[in-house]
Formats: C-alpha cells, sequence, structure tokens
C-alpha cells in the first residue's frame, strides 16, 4: 500500500508519523476546554466531538467521541471500527467533497494537550522476549537458560491499570524496600536500581465472556490497537520482593503510554510472524495469522540540562517470540473475562546484540559495565532528572506509522514520614 | 457494646447475622426491578434507592444509592460513611419515629436476588498467613522454612478484578496448561487440582494519589469495609505458570465474594492485635491501631447430591501476621495510586491444626492425606458438583456481626476447540 493522500499537506510527507494510512485515536484538549476524542492527521487533530456534533460522524444514535476515552468506540465492536476508519479515510483524502466542512473542526497538535487515550481497565505485562529473558537469567541467576514453561507459556503478570500514565507525566523514583545481599536486614529508601522496559502495549477492545475460553485468531480480532509502553521499574526493590509472587512495587510507580492509540487496521501491511517455534506449542496457542509487527523501536536517554538525547537502543517489536493475540489467548483460556481497555504490555523488547537491548538492566549488563551517552555521560541506571523517551515506527512504501513519543522524566524521590 | 435494638423483630437475634449494630451494604433487586443498593436488617433489606427518594435518607445534593453498587458512597469519604450509619440507626431503632414511613420500603431477603456490592476496581492478593505459607512451603519445597521476605514485608500480588464474582456465581474448572513432574511436554486439559482458598477482603474506601505514599493509621482510615473471600485456585496451574513472576490463569478463573459488605465500623469493636513480631518491621509498616479483627470463619463443602455439608476447616482472621492496613500502606508506598473499590484479599487463613487450615491444599496435604465429610465421602481437591461455602462471624455482647454465606458450585470444564 502506497502513501494515501490527504488534504491535509502536513501529512504527506514519507516520514510525518500520522499520514492518513495511520489516522491514530488520542484524547486532547486546548485551554480550558474539556478533554475529548481526537484523530492525528499530519500537524493536526481532528475534533472528534466536533465532528460528530456537526454530524460529519454518526456511527451510532447516541454519540462516542464527547468523552475522555476510546473506550466507548471499543464497545461498538470491529464492524464500527472499521466503518470509522473508512469514515475518516473519505472525509481526509484529497478531494475529498467534504473538506471545507471538515477543516474548521482541525486543531494544530503543536496548541493541543494530550492525555490519556484510554481508562485502562486492568492491565497485564508479558514476559515474551526470549532475549530479554535470557539475559535477565545471565544476570540474575548466572544462567542465560530460560525458565522451564517459558517455551510453552506466555509467562505474564497481573500489573497495575492505576498507575499507567500517559506519556509526558513525570515519574517520582520510588521508596520502598530493599535489602543488600550481604545486610542482615532490609531497609527503606529510594530506589536505586530504576530501570525501563521498552514494550509495546496492545490494547483489547472487545471483551470475552466469565467462563468462556477463547481461541488465538478470535483473540487477533479482539485487538483494538497498539501504545508504546514503558515498564517503568525499580530493581533493587523488585529483586527483594518478587519471591515467591512475582512483581509487585517494583512496578507499581508507574507505566508511561504513548498518547495516540494506532489502530490494529493501520498496522495490517506490518504483520510479521513470530519465530520459529524451539519446541511445539500446544494446539490451543496456534493461530492463522502473523502475529507480530514490523515496528522498528528506539530507546533515547537525555540527562537534565543535556542539549540532547542519545540513543541508547534500536531493536524491532518483530523480535519478540509470542504475540500479543496468544499472550490474549492465553490470559482467557481458563475463563477469566477480558474487556475493553485491558492494555496488554508485550515484554521487553531485546534484540540479539548489546545495542538492542530494552532495559538498562541489559544494556549496563545489572550496572557492572556503564555505556556512555553522546554528550559523555556514563549511565548504569536511571538519575534523578533523566529523560527516557521510546519510539517507534513501522516503515512503509512511501509513508510511515508512528505512534508518537512515550517519554518520562524521573524525579526525584517524594519524603516519606 | 450491647445488642441494639431495632424495630424490625428479626434483627434482634443474638445470633442473627444482621442485627441493627451490622447494617450491612449490598445491592439487590426483585422480580424484573434494576439492582440497586439495600441494607440488610434481620430478615429484610432495607431499599436504599426508595428511602433516598423518599427523602428519608439524603446525605448529598445527588444521588447516590439508585445504582448497582456502594463506590459512590465510598467516594463521599469517612465523614459520609459515618453520617449514613448515624441516620440508618436512627431509622431502624426500635422507637423510631419514623418507623411508619420506613417500614414500605422494606424488601423480605428471602424474595431478593444479591448482586456484586461493588464495582471492583483493582483486585490486589496478599500471602499474610504465616501458617499458611509454612504449610506451602512444607507441602511445594519440602521445608516449612519462610521466604527470606516473609517476615519483612507483606507479600501480594495483583489479582484479576474482572474474575471476581458475588457469592452464589457457579464457576466452571477451568481448562489450562499443567506438566505432570515425569512428563517430557505440557498438556492442556481441565485442571485436576482445584481448590479453595479462605480469605478476608478489605475494600479500599478512598483513594490515595498516584506518587504520594501513606501511612499505615492513613490506610487504616482509608478501608471501608469487609467481605469473605474465596479465591479458588488451580494448584496444578499454578505449580506448572508461577515461576518466575507469580500465579496468573491457576488464579484467575474466579475469586467469589460474600454479597454484603460489612463496613469497619460495624466491626470496630472486634479489633484485634496482630501477633508479636519475630523481626521488627520497617517503620513505614508500623501504625498505632490494632489492624486485625476477631472474626471466627468457616470452611464447607458439600457433594452434589449429598444431605449435608460438612464443616472441613474453623479459624479466625485474627490468626493473621499482617493487617490490611499494613497491606494497603505496603501497597501505595511506592506511589501507586489506590481507588475506591479495590479489593485486597488478605491471604489463606489458616490456624496452626490441621483442622483450621484454609485450603485443601492444606487439608489434605496436596492430596496425600484425603479428608472425610460427614456423608463419609473423602476429597483430596475438589470434585464436580461440590459446593464449598465460607461463613464468617463477629461475637458481641448479645450479637452477632455476620458477613452472609460466600458460596459457589464447581461445575464440569467448559469443552475447548
Amino acid at each position: 500500500m502506497p502513501l494515501l493522500k490527504s488534504w491535509v499537506a502536513s501529512a504527506n510527507s514519507a516520514n510525518h508519523p500520522f499520514p492518513l494510512n495511520n489516522l491514530p485515536y488520542g484524547v486532547f484538549s486546548t485551554g480550558e476546554d474539556e478533554p475529548r476524542c481526537g484523530v492525528a492527521i499530519g500537524d493536526m487533530i481532528l475534533d472528534m466531538a466536533a465532528a460528530e456534533a456537526e454530524g460529519l460522524v454518526a456511527l451510532t444514535d447516541y454519540p462516542l467521541f464527547d468523552v475522555p476515552y476510546w473506550n466507548d468506540l471499543m464497545e461498538e465492536g470491529p464492524a464500527v471500527w472499521a466503518a470509522l476508519r473508512e469514515r475518516l479515510t473519505a472525509l481526509l483524502s484529497k478531494g475529498s467533497k467534504e473538506q471545507e466542512a471538515v477543516e474548521p473542526l482541525l486543531v494544530p497538535m503543536a496548541e493541543a494537550t494530550l492525555h490519556m487515550p484510554l481508562v485502562v481497565s486492568e492491565y497485564t505485562d508479558f514476559y515474551a522476549g526470549r532475549q530479554h529473558a535470557q539475559n535477565m537469567g545471565a544476570i540474575l541467576r548466572g544462567s542465560p537458560d530460560l525458565p522451564a514453561n517459558w517455551l510453552h507459556i506466555p509467562i505474564g503478570y497481573n500489573g497495575r491499570a492505576s498507575s499507567v500514565v500517559v506519556s509526558g507525566t513525570p515519574i517520582h523514583r520510588p521508596n520502598g524496600q530493599t535489602k543488600a545481599p550481604d545486610a542482615e536486614m532490609p531497609s527503606f529508601g529510594p530506589s536505586k536500581r530504576l530501570d525501563i522496559e521498552l514494550e509495546m502495549g496492545a490494547i483489547v477492545g472487545t471483551g470475552s465472556e466469565f467462563g468462556q475460553p477463547i481461541t488465538v485468531d478470535e483473540a487477533d480480532a479482539m485487538i483494538f490497537g497498539y501504545v508504546l509502553l514503558n515498564d517503568w521499574s525499580a530493581r533493587d526493590i523488585q529483586g527483594w520482593e518478587y519471591q515467591p509472587l512475582g512483581p509487585f512495587q517494583g512496578k507499581a510507580f508507574g507505566t508511561s503510554i504513548s498518547p495516540w492509540i494506532v489502530t490494529a487496521a493501520a498496522l495490517e501491511p506490518f504483520r510479521a510472524p513470530t519465530p520459529p517455534r524451539e519446541k511445539e506449542l500446544l494446539p490451543y496457542l496456534k493461530g492463522s495469522r502473523d502475529g507480530l509487527y514490523d515496528i522498528e523501536l528506539e530507546v533515547l536517554m537525555q540527562p537534565e540540562g543535556a542539549d540532547r538525547a542519545s540513543v541508547i537502543a534500536r531493536t524491532n517489536y518483530s523480535r519478540m517470540y509470542y504475540s500479543a493475540a496468544e499472550q490474549l489467548c492465553h490470559h482467557a483460556i481458563g475463563g477469566c473475562a477480558m474487556n475493553a481497555g485491558d492494555l496488554l504490555g508485550s515484554g521487553t523488547i531485546s534484540g540479539p546484540e548489546r545495542g538492542e537491548f530494552g532495559s538498562l538492566m541489559e544494556l549496563s549488563w545489572a550496572g557492572r559495565e556503564p555505556f556512555t551517552l553522546e554528550t559523555g555521560e556514563t549511565r548504569g541506571f536511571i538519575e534523578d532528572g533523566d529523560t527516557l523517551t521510546l519510539r517507534g515506527n513501522a516503515r512503509g512504501d512511501g509513508y510511515t506509522i508512528g505512534f508518537g513519543d512515550c517519554t518520562g522524566q524521573i524525579l526525584p524521590a517524594k519524603a516519606w514520614g
């Protein structure tokens, strides 16, 4: 598929993240206005609440877009999702007869504040990156051997939805309980090993029934779209707490997502297969479609006061071992009800080389081998004031599907007591 | 405090679970009516939507009770919670001048269907029973030694809110992935080691801010009330999946709660201390109040077709090592935002003797030592058709604070594929 031309001129560049091929969904406000649904097109945002009020978009008998989340559209299901995409494409295409009516409803993105694009119902984080799992094994247990179940189960754990925030939200370094290997007693204070995890987040659009298993193909059709996701991690808190029931407060102080939901429909041309299976998966985990996507990913780090950000990692979402559809199928296989707005983190995305690792834990090998930024500073873990940014792009034939930055600055820990 | 007398005669018995001292909050419907808020008093339910419509309860300028959840009241905060309790006590007390106005708003409990009393925002399960942790260590790892962090951290993990259901909801035996110790490959099918966990559920009533730690005393004041909670568990699924990131699908097919929220105010006379600390807790985990409650607990089991249920365990909530307030404080200490409607499972409550164990895993020592029901049948784990029931009572001076049964029947696994 080539670049689709829009009458919004800025959308017609091969490198712009928001061409007509993309049409990602966000929530925005300007000035004192209430946050509402918007669609990115080039450097502009189409005010969906206004478009609906003007009768330019009329998918249902009731309004869907004058709210600060896209969950209402998700609940309508795939036929309405497709109808909206078709309608938006028609409205914004070069030569559209409705250009004159739509033009006044565009808001410059530079003047808008972006908010969470959805209400996160529940948040689940997976562990589907093979290189990451091997690296963590090597670092923490002295062996890159995968856990015994890893090649059979898309391992996941439930995270905390209330900690998911939109890109740009500052994150305070968390306080927590840690114990040095040689200490007799644990202590309490700010985390000293603060990290990121480069992930994709899949957003469930249609739910499943309590008690009802689903197939991988059904799961694939339930996914509404994707965001970039940074699962901020306090490695020292996590290391002391996680046995025997898994990560808890080491992961609960913040998870950042990019502000635009890129729909599964926009990513369709970029489907990529999962890698060959070292062990055959059980039949319930087999689907008929390629479940990953070819999305180039970058991590950037910028210390406070530095004049530029340094790229510290580059990798690709297609590196993962399990797809979001496989993860979602496994999530529901015992009867767990899935709901519109559920967010599934892919797990940390690391490629085979050091420069492709998706966490500082791996990039600095647990702080033992600090890396150097372009500005000359070195880092093992995150320092106060550092800004971390994730970027993602799918490269088409003369166009780019971008996600918008997923960024966050780390602020000093809050005083306690 | 003695029994408070009500003009609702059935509420005045020393053994009735719902005297005027209790006033628990539920959601009910009759016939074709919409589910709405109700308060249990003796054998009756006070229709709170009707009481509000009649002007008998007027705490706010907007309605709170014509909805199928108590979250709106929770959001109002402790002063309004106290005002409601005071008002209900006045309306329902013997000699109330408003008896005539209130009487037509009472619905016989026998004619009502009970629903979920709240929208569960997020669900967290803890692991705060020392005997249970020691038993599980002995069974699974051959040693009753506690994990190294256990005496320092109220260990918890995030569960799945979408799986929390009200008492009476049938639960299908889950399908899932398991691996026998001697098998080369895992297999897929219905769980063979289906279990319960006897727990109390604490309901968060007022939230905390993202990024803002809280104290144990603040946490104590944030708790709205308690329910009985059965964290149904598939031990074979859990055993294969839980390393390294904790329980996931072994716990996601159902968590049952009792239908009435017993308020923290009603339980106030039953506060009990946590046991002596073997290791001193870090200062952030220290509060000024007794955080447990003296609540007698029972587990009953009834095979399909049996003429009666057998009590298979008896214990007490005051057996726990950590209180809900300590757990909630720990949950928020790194900045995790807590919200009205968050549900915190206490962890399995087991006393020191075999008859006091709160799971079948412990009662049958992993199925190796099946126990015998009054009807002569034996059990290691749950069989299809079995009904499991939790009961809880706090015994006061001439009155009882009951929770209402937390019950569920296990149905056969659904066919997959």
